[in-house]
């Protein structure tokens, strides 16, 4: 059914800016999380497992918007696909904060932190430049920040390895802690597949 | 070479029906090879990689028949990419009974069944929705349910991380085991993108 | 802007050939650096290391070239995406070499030599395939051989997990040596990819 015309393009873009104010919300509680103390934990989970449905509301909605909708603003296989990438980066950072939980982890390894702070600044320039998706050829600079910001989460993730690897810790401890280290550096990665989509729209109106 | 026209269609609903049919045995040879004495084993490692033959075939020649056909019932693209990850089910699974045999695991981790039945049901669905693919749009439930069904997985997978990592197994134990364990995560992922795929063609099509 | 228009996709064809080069040349040091004694390869990681800042600039070349250009020899999108996924097999290759060097690795596992191997076949094929990218649908045997390699590489890389498991070594030990062979596995996969989108590229012309 296709029902509406013009406003439609407007309500996608809210949409995404919605989902873009959501995933900075998401990485705001996740920071909370890794410096909280073990009793404010569950509190902090439950917090981003609420933001991570309202996330999933917002997804479906530009997916049944796009159900409804004659003309849409870009190609309709790339609002699909930006809505299902931009799900994932919270979905990781959820899975990261469950198997926190999970495994009873009471310290996180020393680097988290830094990987986390990566995130934020990803997390800033995605809700920055949702709201600017009208203009996607605009975005350049916001594309190159994720990639060189995704070079620098690698970077990080690496040495976080290898300290977890020096031998101070067990094996099966270690194990856990990676788990959890690599949901973050998905999410990393997820931030960039992101802004990999926001390019191939570009790149499809040049 | 373009020579047919219109039976061109019929065809690529045919052979994508057949790959639904051979996903869901594979399945079910994986489920039976789950619960399977050890000796049994190597019978049914030996039907499932036959029946990754099968697919590859029809793999083949659903691309071959993309070559040859100057009328397709969707984008060239798409037929491409849902063949392409039609095929990455079945590699999966593969994938984890072939390194239960490398590793001669005997007693695979408690949760491994839930995990196939999840599997299963993903099958089952896949193999109903495929032969539909002619009306992408009435296929909203499957492609809901397999949504659902995965997060369930996600879930069931990290429960059982959680439990591999309780300190009774050995770390190198451990690591075997996850690798299995992995690429049964990998195959429910797998056909969570096939979903995508379908997803993608309706949403084209709306 | 949309300046040129002929000459434009010839530079493109250049553009990844000198890609396919650079590959072929990172995968030559690669082989090098997992043969090299220890003292030799701080400056062979070095050396790969500009390699993959010449494949960065080639990328950002074509991507740049793509804002500029008013006719493409194919679809814009597909263009992008070839730049990307050839990225990634570098990008892959030196995380791997990155890794033994921050682990201090003296000895890489049994059956790494058979993993680069496959590397440098994929590599050659693909860079004998991008100069003649201008006829996609004459690359179908590069396609097959590609996935073909994959496959080999896929039971390689299980063949040697098998023998790292095997009792020898000690567990963090292990998972060092592992994320090294996990790094080159996912490089085979990344030429299955680059393959994959040579592929979609071919079956969009058919």
């Amino acid at each position: 059914m296709r029902l509406s015309r013009k406003p439609t393009s407007r309500r996608f873009f809210e949409l995404f800016s919605e989902i873009g104010s959501n995933i900075a919300a998401s990485v705001d509680v996740l920071r909370e999380f890794v410096r909280a103390p073990d009793e404010r934990r569950a509190e902090l989970a439950e917090r981003l497992h609420e933001l991570e449905h309202v996330g999933d509301r917002a997804t479906h909605a530009i997916i049944e918007h796009l159900d409804r909708s004659f003309v849409t603003p870009f190609d309709r296989e790339d609002i699909y696909r930006l809505a299902v990438r931009l799900d994932d980066v919270v979905d990781d950072i959820d899975a990261a904060v469950d198997l926190t939980m999970l495994y009873r982890v009471d310290v996180l390894p020393e680097g988290v932190d830094a990987q986390v702070e990566l995130l934020s600044r990803a997390a800033q320039l995605t809700a920055e430049a949702l709201p600017r998706l009208a203009d996607p050829q605009g975005l350049t600079d916001y594309w190159v920040e994720i990639n060189s910001l995704e070079n620098e989460a690698d970077k990080a993730y690496r040495r976080l390895l290898s300290r977890l690897y020096d031998g101070r810790l067990e094996a099966l401890e270690v194990m856990k802690l990676k788990e959890i280290v690599d949901q973050l550096e998905a999410a990393a990665d997820a931030f960039e597949h992101v802004a990999d989509v926001v390019r191939t729209i570009a790149v499809k109106e040049s």
